[in-house]
């Protein structure tokens, strides 16, 4: 008699964007003439830059001849991409070597997939509020109880609260932790670590022997030199943590499909030596993955090459353009905003101490915008709201619009 | 102190194929001139079909254009997609709902991931030979205490032996079982259920609250229509299997990246009602998946087009007409050979008791051909090869005059 994995019932909440997706549809059966604008889940809305898409349909002519046509590649993606990236990298001042890189899907997937690489019983820090599969594969993967009402998370886990007294920086656990998940530019706050801020916790993880997971997914939208895009960029990083990165946010390939993970040869646990975690992540790789799509491949080199930066940066500076016609619309109403700058998420506070999701109503309702509720993304998140720059510039004109006129209804 | 997953040390051995890989560079470090001709990994080989190509490339036009472009589509697919595979279905007699499809990447990875909505309890069997994806994220997946030189095998999984002398159909398991792996057509084997065995298994499980997990990633290859090209075509199979498949053989995506998972609403087992392993597997993919390239899925939706599906099946007879003259060649040199006929793989008995390596061996450095070894996919593999149909047919010629001339050097 087959039994189910019953870490999945310990799950609290569905995931966050279906319930947004259920209200805006709920909302829409009752007003069908609404037209509702979205500046909610962090999906891109511009156009594929052409030496992307040149490069991809190159590779599908290839794949249309027989000569040159190729079938499965290695799992851990194309040679020559996996030195494209080593190339990116160095441009940061950060020394890699190829086989440290790992091609995939897209950087969700492996941020939900690295636990499975640690044993059950580590101890997981999570900045709060935080993007919500770290939480939730943690969940999945067994490392707690369940959810507690009373602490508003789950039993076991360790939470990192960002909030404004600390400008949304996390705190050196005050507790030994062995796996600690930062992001940075940060969703949902928009927040960049300093240098000094990323080296405290490189310190604290090889004092520890604790690993970081480094989700560097918006490292592009960063226009301040002086802050680190690489945590490799960090001294000692590569000894204590994993990079996780996409072309999602930087190229437009939200849809398309790409992604990495560097595991550095020398990363180091309790039980392991260098080397190991490297090759597990190896092992795991070629175990449960096929290698990501080739034409997706082919349009991610095409992405690194000179041309291809140039046109995926014009894309981030046009996302960070909105991100400041939102953050001076909304402080233009006196509300106070966080993000922007170097980040493409505007991370504003509830007027009137309104709840998340009352604010999410209230935008909906009222001004027909769709953003995301931050308590969506951890207890701290509470009193906050995520605003995504993602949109057509005169769409997100259009709901700055709609939010000014109607904001005086708000309670 | 972080602490790894000690299930990683309890994998027996590197994945098969870089093994492979292994000794055919090592053969080809010595011997550089020689022209290795390779019928190992299934590997396809002929061109993408053009209608495929065509709706790649308008996707691409689409995505060329900020009116057209679209971002993260649902983690499930696309709807139209969806809806054509429940069609394709139809054309089987097989009536399933689209909210019962999950397309993926591929059929490795659901493969290997489908087993985390399990408990940790269950016992799985296995077909023995079978691909080894089954049973090495089981191990990963922490199901058993480690490998047994003794067992020839893991400890608590149960193998399920295909011989020669059951037809290399496996027997009803003469034990309580929790999960079931079958693969039909087989890989290695190319052994096909019928009706009858399949309904054997599907009452085993039904009778017994188990789970079928069914891969069919080779139904396309089936051209006797009295074989079950899916095991929903058995009466009771809703309720207690899951399908999996994908077009990497059927439409060359094995480097493009398409496939899909069947978890029918009805599917039930001791723990769970109905619709609950339909819904996990739905909040697995949404937490660890962000949808198969949008790309790749233009793609899958001109392969299940009419025109598509002309053009794959012409692909399926190039493989097949393949495995015939793998099959004639080695059987006039006296091999006992199965599978071919619905099936891309040949499944050949090695000649004078030599093990599955030896004779690996033989045909690497005597005949320049890199086969696949039997043992490699499980115990009751030992003593057999597995010749891979996939290649172009000039150079399937090449290697059988190769074997053929060189075959009298075996020892």
């Amino acid at each position: 008699m087959a039994k189910i994995n019953d870490s999945f019932s310990k799950l609290a909440a569905g995931y966050l964007f279906p319930e947004i997706a259920r209200r805006t549809n709920a909302f829409l059966s009752e007003n069908p003439d609404a037209n509702i604008m979205k500046l909610g889940i962090g999906n891109t809305t511009e156009a594929l830059p052409p030496t992307l898409v040149k490069a991809m349909k190159n590779k599908l002519d290839l794949l249309s001849n027989r000569e040159t046509y190729s079938g499965y590649g290695d799992e851990q993606g194309d040679t020559p991409l996996r030195e494209a990236l080593v190339n990116y990298y160095r441009n940061y001042g950060v020394e890699l070597d190829a086989s440290e890189f790992f091609v995939s899907d897209g950087a969700k997937a492996d941020a939900a997939n690295i636990q499975q690489l640690f044993s059950k019983d580590n101890i997981v820090a999570f900045q709060d509020p935080a993007y919500p599969v770290y939480v939730d594969s943690n969940v999945i993967g067994g490392r707690t109880p369940g959810y507690s009402k009373e602490l508003q998370g789950y039993e076991n886990f360790v939470y990192l609260p960002c909030r404004e007294e600390n400008g949304f920086i996390p705190e050196i656990p005050n507790q030994k932790v062995d796996l600690i998940y930062l992001c940075s530019p940060n969703n949902p706050t928009g927040a960049v670590m300093t240098h000094k801020q990323l080296k405290e916790f490189v310190d604290y993880a090889n004092e520890n022997k604790a690993v970081i997971i480094f989700d560097s997914a918006y490292c592009e939208y960063i226009k301040d030199d002086s802050l680190p895009r690489s945590i490799y960029e960090v001294e000692g990083a590569k000894s204590c943590a994993i990079e996780i990165n996409s072309l999602s946010k930087t190229a437009g390939f939200t849809g398309v499909r790409l992604g990495w993970t560097i595991v550095p040869k020398a990363l180091v646990c309790q039980d392991s030596e260098e080397g190991v975690i490297n090759s597990m992540w190896n092992r795991r790789q070629c175990t449960f993955f096929n290698g990501a799509s080739n034409v997706a491949q082919a349009g991610g080199l095409g992405a690194l090459s000179k041309q291809g930066l140039i046109e995926s940066r014009a894309l981030v500076d046009y996302y960070l353009d909105n991100a400041e016609i939102i953050k001076e619309g909304l402080e233009s109403l006196g509300l106070v905003c966080y993000g922007g700058g170097n980040s493409p998420y505007i991370w504003a506070k509830t007027p009137n101490n309104m709840t998340s999701w009352e604010f999410f109503d209230f935008l909906l309702k009222e001004c027909h915008v769709v953003i995301t509720p931050g308590s969506g993304f951890g207890p701290a998140g509470e009193g906050f709201v995520r605003i995504s720059s993602y949109g057509h510039k005169e769409n997100v004109i259009k709901a700055m619009n709609s939010i000014k006129e109607n904001f005086k209804n708000v309670k």
